[in-house]
This record gives C-alpha cells, sequence and structure tokens, in this order.
C-alpha cells in the first residue's frame, strides 16, 4: 500500500452519471474516512445523532441555501434512494398536502419530455394517483423539442396540486430554458422539478418552485443521496384516516417528508459519509465563486460542443432542437453510426472517455457536469475537429 | 494535505452504529475513491451499469453466499434506505406474494421484543396491513427478556404471510437464541428476520429463513447500503389489479423487489462506493477464517464483558435476562446513576469511546460489533473491574 499515492491525472471523463467530482474533494474525504477531525474514527463511523454529524448535515443545508439564494419559506432537506425514489416520494407527499389543504385527492400534471419525466408519470399512475399528462413530446419529437407552454394542454386549476417537469432530461438531452409563467400555471399549482442532472448548475429562483428534487450523483456528490428543497406550506399531510377515506396511498416512513424535515433528515440514518462528500462539493463550490461562475463556465462549455458539432452537419447529428439544447447532456449522433465503435475507440486513445450514448437514443452523449472542466471540453472539441476531418 | 497520513491509531470505540470499519478497508477504499483499478476515475464516479460497478455487486453477492453459505433456493439484492425503509418494503413485499400465492391480503405476525421490531410492526399498520402481534415484551419485561415460543400467541396458519423478528435489538440488548421450531411456525409461514445489528457476526442456517434483512452500518458497511436475502419462491407479486382490488398498497418502485432482483440491485443508481466498502468487509472477513473465526471472537468479547459486569452486581446492572444477552450490543446499567457522567469521562480519558446508552433506556452500552477487537473490549474489561474498584 505504501507505493500507493492519493492523487491521479485529471479525468476527462464525460459519463452522465454517477459523475466524476473534483479531485481535491476526493482527496480530503478520504483523509476524513479514516480519521475525522483529528480524531481515530472516520466520519462514516459514528453515530447519524452525534454532534460530527448532525454539523454535517447543518453545513451541508447552510451551503444549499447560499448557493441557491434559498428563501426562509423553504426547507432543505435529504433522503436516500435517488430520484427514482423521488418519482414516488413526490406524488405521496404532495397529495397528501394537498388533501390537507382542500380536502380532496387532487392530481399531479406532468411535462412528459423525455425518459425521466415518463417513469415518474408512469410511477404516480401505478401507485394508485391521478395523473394528467399536460405535454408529451416523444410522439411529437422523439423527445427532441420542447413546445412552448401556450401549446401545452391547460392545467385543471381546480383539481391539481402541482405541474411537475423534469428540468433537464440525462437520456435525451434537452433542457427547459424558463419555467411556466402565471399565464400557464394557475395559483396554488405547484411547481414541482426534477433537476437531479442539472442542480447547481445555474442560477434558479428556488422561490417560484414548490418542490425542488435532486440525486447527488451526477453535478454534486456520490450516488446515495438526494436533495430536497421544498415549500414549507407543502410539508403538512392530512391525517392517515383522512388519507385513506380519500384513496391516497400513505408514504412509506423512510419517504413521508414531514417525519423526516422533524428529524433534520436523520430519522432513519443518513448516509453520512456520502452527506460530507456533498457538503465539500458545495463548499468548494463557493470557494470557487458560487453559482454565478460556474454558470458561466457551463455556458461556455457547451457553447463550445455545440458549435463544434453544428460546424460539420455532414458527420455529426444533434438531434436536439437548439432551442432547448441541454447545458449538462449533450447528445449527437454520426450520420454514419457504423463509425460510432473507431469514434470511441479513438476518443479513448486520447483519454476521452464515458462517450458512449444512452442505449435507448444510441450515438454519443458528453455530459459535462459542473466537475468536467473546460479544459476536458476543449480537448473534446480537438477531438471533433478532428474527427471530421478524418471523415 | 501533505502533512496528512491515511492511517490512524486503532479506535476503542464502541458506539451502536454507524459503527466503525477495519481500518485497512478503509485505506484500500480511500484510494479507490480517487482512482480504481489503476483508471483515473473513482469506484464511485462511475456508471452503476459499467462493468466495474456490476463486478462490484456481483462480488459482493458471491462473497455473502460464500460466508453465510446461502443455498440456490435464495436470492440476495441491495436496496437504499437501511431498516427503517426494510420494515416498509418488507410489509409490502411479502403480503403481495401471499396474495399471488393464496389470492388473499394475508397478514404479517410480528414478534414485538425491542424498539426496532415495534417501529417495524407500526409501520406495517400505519401502512394499512393486517397485523398481528404474536409477543409483546414491553409490558411483560420492557423488553428485557424473551418468553419461549410456546408462550407466545399462536399463529393464524389459514392467513399469516410470514413471522416477523429482529434477532438482535440493538437499543435494549436482547438477542434471539434459536429461531422458532416447527411446533411453533405453521408449514408455508416464513420466518423473515432483521438481522441489522448481528449479520455476520454468527452462523445461521439461511435455509430456514423465508427473508433476511440487515443494514450494512453496524457489522459490515458504511450507512447508505442494506442487503436482502430472499427464498426466490417469495419474489413474485400478485399484479397490480388484483394488489388493488384486495386493498394492498402497492410497493413504491424502489421498493419493489421483483424490479430490484431483475436488475441486479441496479434498477435505480445503487450507491456503489458504499457497496464497494461492504464487499471489502466481506473479502476480509472471508481472508480471516469466515463466519467460524469471527463467530468464536465475538463470544469471547461478550463473555468477557458479561462475566465482568456480573462480578460486581453492587455497582453494575445488566437488565437484560441472561437467556437472551446480546452478543453485539452489551446494555447495562450504574446502581447510582449519579455517576454516569463519571463512567463515560474516565472511559473516554483511555480512549474508550462511544459507551453511551440509548436515550430510551439510559446506562451505558457497549455495541461489539465484528470490527471492535478483542483488545478494545479487553480494555474496556480492565475498565470495568477498576472503576467497580474505585467505587
Amino acid at each position: 500500500m505504501s507505493a500507493k499515492v492519493l492523487d491521479r491525472e485529471e479525468p476527462n471523463y464525460f459519463g452522465a452519471g454517477p459523475a466524476i467530482l473534483p479531485t481535491s474533494v476526493l482527496q480530503e474525504a478520504a483523509y476524513d474516512l479514516i480519521s475525522y477531525q483529528g480524531e481515530n474514527v472516520g466520519i462514516g463511523e459514528i453515530s447519524h445523532r452525534s454532534k460530527p454529524a448532525i454539523k454535517v448535515i447543518d453545513d451541508t443545508k447552510a451551503h444549499l441555501k447560499e448557493l441557491l439564494n434559498i428563501p426562509d419559506t423553504h426547507e432543505v432537506f435529504f433522503l436516500q434512494g435517488g430520484g427514482t425514489s423521488g418519482f414516488s416520494s413526490i406524488a405521496y407527499n404532495l397529495i397528501a398536502n394537498y388533501a390537507a389543504k382542500t380536502g380532496k385527492k387532487g392530481k399531479g400534471a406532468y411535462a412528459v419530455t423525455g425518459s425521466w419525466s415518463k417513469k415518474s408519470a408512469e410511477e404516480a399512475v401505478r401507485l394508485g394517483f391521478d395523473v394528467d399528462v399536460v405535454v408529451d413530446t416523444k410522439a411529437s419529437s422523439k423527445f427532441t423539442a420542447i413546445p412552448p407552454y401556450s401549446e401545452w394542454k391547460p392545467i385543471d386549476a381546480e383539481n391539481t396540486s402541482f405541474l411537475y417537469v423534469c428540468d433537464n432530461e440525462t437520456v435525451n438531452g434537452t433542457e427547459f430554458q424558463d419555467i411556466p409563467s402565471a399565464d400557464y400555471i394557475p395559483e396554488g399549482v405547484e411547481l414541482v422539478a426534477d433537476m437531479s442532472s442539472n442542480i447547481l448548475s445555474k442560477k434558479i429562483d428556488v422561490a417560484k418552485y414548490g418542490l425542488i428534487m435532486a440525486g447527488a450523483q451526477k453535478n454534486v456528490g456520490l450516488a446515495g443521496i438526494t436533495i430536497y428543497i421544498i415549500k414549507k406550506s407543502l410539508i403538512e399531510h392530512a391525517d392517515d384516516a383522512k388519507l385513506k377515506e380519500l384513496g391516497i396511498p400513505l408514504a412509506p416512513i423512510a419517504f413521508h417528508y414531514p417525519t423526516v424535515i422533524a428529524n433534520n433528515s436523520a430519522y432513519n440514518t443518513i448516509p453520512i459519509f456520502t452527506t460530507h462528500i456533498l457538503k465539500l462539493v458545495l463548499a468548494k463550490l463557493i470557494a470557487s465563486g458560487g453559482i454565478e461562475a460556474i454558470q458561466k463556465i457551463n455556458e461556455e462549455k457547451a457553447s463550445l460542443l455545440y458549435t463544434a458539432l453544428d460546424q460539420y452537419p455532414e458527420v455529426y447529428t444533434v438531434p436536439v432542437d437548439p432551442k432547448v439544447r441541454s447545458k449538462m447532456n449533450v447528445v449527437f449522433t454520426l450520420k454514419d453510426d457504423s463509425k460510432d465503435g473507431v469514434f470511441i475507440s479513438d476518443a479513448a486513445e486520447r483519454k476521452l472517455t464515458g462517450l458512449k450514448g444512452h442505449r435507448s437514443v444510441g450515438g454519443m452523449r458528453a455530459s459535462i457536469y459542473n466537475a468536467v472542466s473546460l479544459d476536458s471540453v476543449k480537448l473534446l472539441v480537438e477531438f471533433i475537429h478532428e474527427f471530421a476531418k478524418g471523415e
């Protein structure tokens, strides 16, 4: 073991997630895994109700509040289980809150704009919730475009708890560029966004959201911890008897937001090492200039890539409508898909890895989350030029 | 950072969980966090569907099968969410399986022998499942004793899916010393055990169990991953329409065993770094002689502690019936509880930490999971003698 070094050559890794994290964060976490703050136990080995663990949770929340400028109207908490558990927990909890406010079951309006929002809507239906699909871009564009809100099915203001969107669709490479205006979303209907693949990549106005949910493993951490930001007025549930009377299934206790929040995200054992890594990533983001700074870099990265790809329409196809192209997941295909393997292997020779597209879309996908450096993107751009010229 | 050393003095830490892990495992994992198998990305930064990640999952399963001699009749899988999520998922899944087999809703028989089994039974009731409490030792003994099976309420053989026990009650310090014989548990009723705090501490006959569930964070890993071992005949569910007809709530998809198993525990993103640590702990256990070896050490550790405590009945009280004393969590109080603070601080001076009892029981608790060394226990025993003699 003495020959090993706790360091690495900076990766040029474009995988869609779990994705790379800053090397300096992983180095610090590696020491903390074995000995935390000079003690001879690591941060993963202590009670989730001990002072150091509570401080990790509180610091992580504070960092999120600072970075996203989260107003006092909103609360931050953490769950296990990633976006998939979020699909279930959002329906359970927001419908239980709607019952508390209205005495009615209520329904969710879902925008189906890619694989993930589709799964979320399907899960709500499966569990027995009422779902209105207000837009479904699979038939119209194979998930490559998002029509303007004015063309979506109107929301049933009288019976709808929330409008659900997936802000960035990792598989399909689309990203919302704005949020629905008051023209589309009626007052009292809450905007819910899955930001698993673009949380903290850009400035957002948290006040406009009822709930934001984001698995950590793409932009901000390891798999195993999920960030929730909820409007405080949405926490309360109707009591269990009322929910049963209305035919609303109860959230399992680990997904039950009021319980989780009342226990500062430690009702059950929070994965504290994973939370600690999230905290370190956020601290680094603050130290590096916060959201404005990273957003600027992310915009430059995306612009460089799309500009290069668009330069060779005879070689590369970018299937996504330029109006909704993701700044996190740059999806492209080769006109001649028999060259896919050559592209991947030539890229690998240049140590550019993780570029294979999702199995459902094919082609290539360059995921350029926060931790993917501008230098990595420049190397990829260089290769995109070279490959095109070699064709 | 160059001044830091990736090492530590061996801890004498007796916390109830998350608990200490072998230093050598954490050291190996620390390197793997930054660079796995010579690549310049860490094991936490790659796709859960990549070859190295799948190999981590498969190796972890193989190690469990080897250590526990798991027969081919059983399957191993992993979920997030610890025991608390297990309480929910067990009820959802086994009742859905019972419906598939019998066309009926069925119920769970619960042995309430401590805080954790109580929570599990309460969660099943809350979610709308039918629960028979076949023994409740709170009233009879404040959870300090377990009557023989012959004194338990008989199981309703015609309508019961499973008998649920918590094999080791971490808070209360009781542990089952045997499993129910055919005299008590009717054929067709499946034995389900929460082994979160004693998994892999002793030999068990997996064939006798329908389901074993165990959060990793006490004996075998970090918080964030939970081990499930299920009899294959219990995987199938009745279809959703049938479940709805019978009034059986559906498992959220992340808790849906058939889906999780069909996707080799990676339907949603498995926390692969946490799984990797579990794998390393298991590999070390195999290399150190397997279950027989660790069971022998664990028995010696528990025997040393209880023997020392029993030697000073005027100083220490061990509330738990000797017939069911836990070999993992040694609960004791001081006759003079005004000395609790002195005991804890004197112990801390000797670098013996994590000894404070659970808030619901008070006094002290020495948790002596697999990674707590015989040397640590000997130091604690020495202190127990000294403290008693000083009184």
